[in-house]
Order: structure tokens, then sequence, then C-alpha cells
């Protein structure tokens, strides 16, 4: 009964399931259905739930429903196992087979040749349309699904492609060359996914040659885990603003609570350096205690800007949109957004302050230190994602940090220090 | 020469060309290739960048470009222009493309309609092979490139897809209903653009029949403009939880100012609140200056621990791994890990606390306002997006404020309201 249920589901759907179930259920849920079970179902499930269920099953049921899959699924699979399972897994496999998939395992994490299938399809340029659909036509090792047909030279270079709906639309005499488009978009696979992304929204990619450093190619990257890639990058960015780890939905509280730890104790280390800061004016806060309730009001409204800034930034850097070309407008443009926001968000703080303390003196300091925190919110919004980038570090995860603590300290610091100078 | 250097070059690069001239040369550039000029370029070019070229060039040279264009396309660069303009526009041209154009424009806004093309080849299912492949070489209104034919019953109600690497591999006489797939997954045309983008990647389909109310087929969705799609629901989430309005690169310093400030109105608003829930305290705070200087750090960590469930929660119900059946496992993981960080946090700051001010009982005071404002932050991190969710507003957008003033107000409230009841 299990089986035929599952027999005509889509694999997402399985991995749904497999995910309702519980830890000890799922290795039995995956015996009972025995060969009935498609490893494809693993690559939709969440990765913590992954490992436990690989872990879980004997290493040699692994190795043969491995086999079974495209070669990219295999690798998604076999990726994030420790390199003893890994190899024990790959040590069940036949030799061409283990080969292929070590070679994908051996690009860096993240790569375009992790991501790539091996299972393509490659003609000359002289083979004819009709001996290129007879070809397809008897090979027995093709992809499920394919797009497009590559055409390489002698030496294994990729020279041009055949979208799939142009080879049908030709005549079987015609020669490849003839219908092939030459400009082709090829992704290195040690290249990055992110970059080989980028690549495919650009130009509407269905799929696109993986070649290696003698420019020979070695694999497909195609669509379908393209998108994964960008919904997983996009994530990415979106976890490291908030500080967030890898963790998913269905991770542990005590998983999560880890995952969650650095980026809390790297903040209680800036909250105790704003918190000196304004421990150097405990004596104006003494004689003036409206200053410790309007402080706060400066330290946010620069971190709102600020990240408004910053994630405008991390977000153009990602996407490709902020280049050499327009890094000084848009740095220009920053400091200007932050100059004019500032002086009407000052003139705002200014009319409350000095209405609500009764001290129009008052409301003038806090309208300074306004402007000026907005100012430089804008300023290191900008200037902290893009020094992270040229530097090599991820501007998505660290900058935050560096910019909260920046917009606390210079808050505190302008909004205290000009009350301490002019009022005290 | 402009046209020479142009002609073989990819839309995408025509547009980063055009984005970086500026807004007089626009026009001109565009002007100087004449027929040379592919409307596609347009699809590619930021929004302001876009509406500006359209409105300063003459509405038939625009009607001409666009009918050149997949009738997606087309639909994307009419959708935002003001409907006197689109009128004009639609006004000259011939009355059937300008049907298809208002219908797909009927849509709602990011719907699945006016993503869809309405080129595309369906085909009885009793037709042959070798029938479809003549009837497609003949067809001279066929999309550039396309992956699948649709199936379709009588009544034009799509029954199966044939993948056209399956098409290709088959005989010529087989019939289609014998090689079609008939596990098809179907988008209706107004349906929300992110939900289609969902079914996409979950079944890693390339494309997708669009169906009206009464199920026939109207069009169809493909895989490139869904990595649009998702890039930009992503990108609109990101933009939300940081307050930043639909803002591009290359948009003015004036225009950004504006997009940015009725966020940081609303944050000035919830500063305000804060500050005034500190103003209740002035008097404890005047007999003990160390209340002003912690005080910042305990709504700090709430505010990043809040951050962190949020963003998760946020993300959880856009790609859809929040629902029903996991939503009370994930509250209580959210609470739990609010307590448990809370409490670690709240040992660090009371030690802190204690040695900095010589004061242990102040130390004891910050920690049990630590470890409630972090259970808080878990608890109003995960409900504020869920609860928004299921109002029908936008999670991404609104949480961060009611999140930011929750742990604020709570933060200041409780360490402020703990010390003056036990400490003075
Ligand atoms: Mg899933
Ligand atoms: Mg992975
Ligand atoms: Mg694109
Ligand atoms: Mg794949
Ligand atoms: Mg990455
Ligand atoms: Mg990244
Ligand atoms: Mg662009
Ligand atoms: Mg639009
Ligand atoms: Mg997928
Ligand atoms: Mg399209
Ligand atoms: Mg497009
Ligand atoms: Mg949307
Ligand atoms: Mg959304």
């Amino acid at each position: 009964a299990l089986r035929a249920m599952c027999a005509d589901r889509h694999e997402a759907d399985i991995a749904d399931l497999l995910e309702m179930l519980s830890q000890e259920e799922r290795p039995r849920f995956i015996e009972l259905l025995g060969h009935d079970f498609d490893f494809a179902v693993l690559t939709e499930v969440d990765d913590t739930i992954r490992e436990q269920v690989l872990e879980s099953l004997p290493s040699a049921a692994v190795a043969e429903g491995v086999r079974e899959l495209d070669s990219d699924d295999a690798v998604y699979i076999l990726e994030d196992l420790d390199d003893e399972e890994q190899a024990e897994i790959l040590a069940q496999m036949p030799a061409f087979e283990r080969a292929l998939l070590k070679r994908s395992l051996d690009y860096p994490e993240d790569s375009a040749g992790r991501r790539m299938q091996t299972d393509l399809i490659a003609v000359p340029p002289f083979w004819t349309v009709g001996r290129t659909i007879d070809y397809m036509r008897e090979a027995d090792d093709l992809p499920d699904e394919f797009y497009e047909i590559i055409v390489v030279d002698p030496a294994f270079k990729p020279i041009g492609r055949v979208a799939l709906s142009r080879l049908l639309r030709a005549k079987r005499p015609v020669p490849i060359e003839r219908i092939m488009d030459t400009t082709i978009h090829t992704v290195r696979a040690d290249m990055d996914q992110e970059e080989a992304a980028q690549l495919f929204e650009r130009y509407n990619l269905v799929s696109a040659a993986v070649v290696d450093e003698s420019d020979r190619l070695v694999g497909v990257l195609t669509f379908d885990d393209i998108v994964d890639v960008i919904q997983e990058e996009a994530e990415e960015d979106i976890r490291g603003l908030a500080g967030v780890g890898d963790e998913e939905i269905s991770d542990s509280v005590l998983y999560t609570a880890r995952s969650r730890f650095p980026w809390l104790l790297i903040n209680l280390g800036t909250a105790l350096v704003a918190a000196s800061v304004i421990g150097l004016f405990d004596a104006s806060i003494e004689k003036m205690v409206a200053l410790a309730v309007l402080m706060p009001v400066v330290a946010s409204m620069g971190g709102n800007a600020g990240t408004q800034a910053m994630t405008v930034t991390v977000r153009a850097l990602a996407t490709g949109d902020l280049g050499g070309y327009n890094r000084r407008r848009v740095f220009l443009r920053e400091m200007l957004v932050g100059i004019l926001n500032g002086i009407v968000f000052a003139i705002f703080i200014g009319i409350v302050a000095a209405v609500w303390f009764a001290d129009p003196q008052l409301g003038g300091v806090i309208a300074m230190a306004m402007v000026f925190n907005l100012f430089c919110a804008g300023l290191f919004g900008f200037a902290i994602p893009v020094i992270l980038d040229r530097i090599g570090a991820d501007p998505a995860i660290a900058s935050s940090v560096f910019l909260t603590t920046v917009t606390d300290v210079v808050g505190f610091f302008a909004f205290l220090g000009l009350a301490t100078v002019l009022l005290l």
C-alpha cells in the first residue's frame, strides 16, 4: 500500500512526508520502500534530516540508491557527509561512477563543479541533424530530461549549442554547424555557484556547459539547480544580515540556540562598547536625565538608516549591480540621502525634544547629533560592505555588526558629547 | 558602427550600456539604432530607467518595438506605465495583438497571467510525433525557444505535457498520448507569481501551462521569468526586513531619500514610545546612573534575538516551509531558544554589570531583565509574522517595526521597572 501510494508521487511530496515523520520512523520508512525508494527524495529534504537518514542507513543501500541518480543529485547528497562515510559509500560503487563523482566532489564547495551533471549530449559540428537525433534515440545513459545539445571540437571544447526546439525544426540532412548558436556562455568548474547563477539570470540560460582549466567540457549546469542556488544565496544574505546561521526549520532547540549564539555574543560585545561610551558621560546624565531618555532615539535612527543603506549595498554587490563604474555615484548618493533624511528628522526630533523637556537648546543639540549620525549611517552603510567585499569577506555576514557598532557609538558620543559641551 | 557593435550583443549587455548613459542620451541612443534596437533590452534595465525611456520615445515607436517581443516581455514593459500612456501605445497595435496583451494586463499585478507567454505549442493527444514535428517546422508564430509541448483536450484544457527531449527520442508514427506525461502542474492565471515560483522550484519545472477560471489553456510560464520572480521576491523580503522601498541603484538622491523616509518616520515613532518608557523612570535613573548606561544593552540584545527569530519565520512563510503541521513545534522552539540564550546571556551580562558597577544586586536585576526580554523576543519574533500572514499582510514588510517596538519597550520596562522595585 505504501509502495502504491509513493509510486506516482513527486519526490518533493515524498520529501515532505519524510520530514513529517519522527527521526526513528524515517529510516524504517525508507527500508520498507526498499528499491522503490527514490534517493532523489533526499535532495529535497532539509540538510539535517538528510544527514541523519544517511547515517542510519547501511552504506551499501546508500551506494546503490545514489548510483541511480543523476550525478549532480548524487554529489548533492554525498557532499555534506564526513570523509570516512563518503569514502565508505564510494568504495561500494563501480570504478567509473566513483571516478566521476570524485571529480565533482574534488571541486570546491559551492562551485559549479559540484552542481553540474556529467551525463550530457555533446556532438561534433559536422554531424547532421538526423544523425544527432538517431544518436539520442539509441543512447541509454542520457539525462531524464535535457534542453539543448552542446557542440564540441575534437579537443572536446564547447564551440556552440543547439536548443532542442531549434533541432526539432531543422531538416534531417542539415549539418549541426549550420544551426548551432555560437555565442555560448560556458562556466568554469571552479567558478562559485553564485557567479554561475548570475550568468543564468542575466542571459536567461536553460543550461550551460561546464569546462575544466583547459576549457574541456566536463559537465552541464541546468536551470533547476540554479533556481535552488539563487534561492540559497538570497537566503544566505537574508540570514547573514539578521545574524542567523545555517539552521533550518526542522532543527532542534539546542542546535538553533547554538547557531544563533555567536551573533548574540558579538552583539553583546558591541552593546557593551556602546554602554561604555555612555559611561563616559555619566556625570552629564546625572545632571540632566533627559539625556538618558533621548539618547536611544538618536542611536536607533542611525541604526535604521544605516541598515537601509547597507542592505541596498549588500544586495547590489550580490547581484552584480554595483561595480567600478557606478561606485562613486552610489557612495555620494548614500551620503546625500543620509544628510537629507538627517535634516528632516533633526527638525522633527528637535521640536519634539524642545517641547517635551521645555528646553530649546536640548532640541538643538539632539538635532545636530541626528544629522551627524544619519550622515555617518549612510557613509558606513555603504563603505562597510564595499570594503568587506574588496578584502574578500562576505559583506552580507559581517556588515551588520560593524555598522550597528558605528551608529551606536557615534549616536551616543555625538549626542552626549555635544550636550556636555554646549548645555552643561 | 553603433549598429554593428550592438548587433551581436545580448540584450542584457546592451541594457547595461543603456544604464551607463545619461538620461538625455538614452532616447537618442535608441533612436540612432532605429529598427535595430531590440525592445527586449528594456526588460533588463532598472524600472525607473525603463519608464523614463518609454516616456521620452514616441508612442508609435514603442508600439512597433513592443510588437516584436514575446508577449510576456511586452506586458512586462507596458505594465508599469500609467493608464493613458498604455492606452495610447495599445491603440497603435493591430486588434488581435492588442486583445492578447490586454488580457494579460487585466490580470492582477504580480500574477501568473502577467508573466505568461501567449505564444505556445498545444497539440491534441491523437496527433502523431511526426505530425507534431511537421507542425512545428511550419508554424511561424512560435516562441524563440521552448522546452515542452502541451497536450490539450477538445475544450483546450491541458491534459499532459511532452518534453522536447522525449519527443525527439520517439519514432514518428507514435501518437502523442503514448509518450505524454500526465502528471502536470498547471498554474491559474490569477495565482500570485510567488506561489507559481514555489511550484517551479518544488517540481523543477522548465515551463508550466497557465489556465483561466474554466481551466482552459491561456499561456505558458517559463523558468527564465520564474528565475526573475524568485530573485524579485527574495529581494522584496530583504528590503522589507530592512525598511527599504522599491528603490534601485540607479535612482536619484531625492527618490531614494523619499523611499526610505516612511520607515524612518515609523521608527522615530517607536523610538519615542521607548523613550517615554524610559521617561517613566527618570527618578530612578537620577538616583542610579548605571541604569542609563546598561539599559541599551538589554534592549539591543532583545532586538537582535527577535530579529533572528523573525527572519527565520518570515522566510519559512515565504518558502512555504512553515505550515499548520509544524507551526506549534516551531513556536515552542522559538520560545525555548529565547529562554536558553536568555539564560546564557543573563549570566554573562549579570557578571559584567556586577563587576563593572561593583553591585551584585544590579547584576541580578539585569540578568532577570535579559531572560525575560529574550523570551519575549522569541515569542514575538515568531508570533508577529505569523499573525500578519494570517490577516493577509506581508510579514516581511511590517514585522520589524512591531518587533523592535516590543523588544525596546519590554527591555526598558523590565530592566528599569525591576531596578526601581528591587534596588531603590
Ligand atoms: Mg523542503
Ligand atoms: Mg548543501
Ligand atoms: Mg533574466
Ligand atoms: Mg539536476
Ligand atoms: Mg555562497
Ligand atoms: Mg552570497
Ligand atoms: Mg540590470
Ligand atoms: Mg515590474
Ligand atoms: Mg528544485
Ligand atoms: Mg520570457
Ligand atoms: Mg525575460
Ligand atoms: Mg510579491
Ligand atoms: Mg513576498
